[in-house]
């Protein structure tokens, strides 16, 4: 099972704390940092604890407004940029914004109980920007699932439960204390970076508390 | 005069055509680049032709609202540390927004055609980020124009005069064309690169039209 191997690996190189990784599945640019986030982990040998919210929920609190269509087609160009330096698949521009936002979270939620985030998360990224499946929607996340070694039926019945809403509502909450406002978002040492392009910000404060080299 | 000396360095270093830097004054983020932009000119080989314009018009005409609060305290942390990361000053923040925005890059408009807009730039950002005198108002303005060796009574009245608002119309007009939406912002090839964290990318761009390594 997939997701052992990865519980396994993840432990036996962490040195330290591990960086917190907090993300929504719908999310464009944390496609960038889902793909390449395990070369980072091998190559400065952190570990990163991956935190599933809803920041579209901390959105609407902050009278946030659908980006502006220039800042849109900017993004897409921007990510597809980035995404071949960091070698990462992007065929064709995938559906976007994603329908069923917080079931594709709440799937995430049971995952990092279970020990299987991030392999669903990747799994479901891969699919929806490799295949153009959204994720979130069939048969992106019966297929993510499968493909994981989890039953599509238990975990997505697990994912409407109530409990599962109040763990969910509890990331938010403490992403919300903590001042997170977009994603992906790193936390260590108490502070926040916001963005893939912060990832090695995150990495240097994490190692130095500084950036200063 | 510094600004000569500025210019004849610029077009001897230069092997190719300039990456077009379009900024204004009273962005937070573009004092990064102003502060640094020198150092990556000589460390790559490349020149920059700066493009003032009002970012402002652009952003009220997209219906830009303020940054949400969680977002502008984050801001203000995350240029604080990469100002260290950088060596570029950052004692205490500075006032935020400038109140004499139009004023301030009329000037710039003004430096541009007379060949001492960098100077400026980079003189009226370290005494508003070093000593917290708000660019775009006395005493900045002055004895920014002054340590360039320029006469602030000629420069202000030009910077007021129609054909500086007609030049700085015509550059906001440019950007807006190109698909601008924030500041800084590097054009080159073709492409658009937003945010000083998009300056090494741009830098790739020009040289190998890809960000492939």
């Amino acid at each position: 099972m997939p997701q052992v191997t990865t519980q396994v690996s993840t432990q036996a190189t962490t040195q330290s704390t591990p960086i917190d990784f907090w993300f929504s599945v719908g999310s464009l640019y944390t496609y960038l940092t889902v793909m390449r986030i395990d070369r980072v982990e091998d190559a400065a040998d952190v570990s990163f604890r991956w935190r599933p919210f809803s920041v579209r929920a901390l959105m609407a609190e902050s009278g946030a407004t659908a980006p502006n269509p220039r800042k849109l087609a900017y993004a897409w160009r921007d990510v597809e940029r980035r995404a071949a330096m960091y070698l990462c698949d992007f065929d064709k521009r995938p559906p976007f914004p994603i329908k069923n936002f917080d079931l594709a979270n709440r799937i995430a939620v049971v995952g990092a109980a279970e020990g299987w985030c991030a392999d669903y998360v990747r799994a479901t990224y891969s699919r929806w920007f490799g295949l153009g499946e959204e994720a979130g929607s069939e048969p992106n996340v019966s297929e993510s699932l499968k493909e994981i070694g989890q039953d599509p039926a238990r975990v997505i019945a697990l994912a409407q439960a109530e409990e599962t809403g109040r763990a969910y509502e509890a990331a938010t909450e403490e992403a919300r204390r903590l001042g997170i406002f977009g994603v992906p978002t790193f936390v260590t040492r108490g502070e926040i970076f916001w963005g893939d392009d912060r990832l090695e910000d995150a990495l240097r404060w994490h190692a130095a508390g500084t950036l200063r080299r």
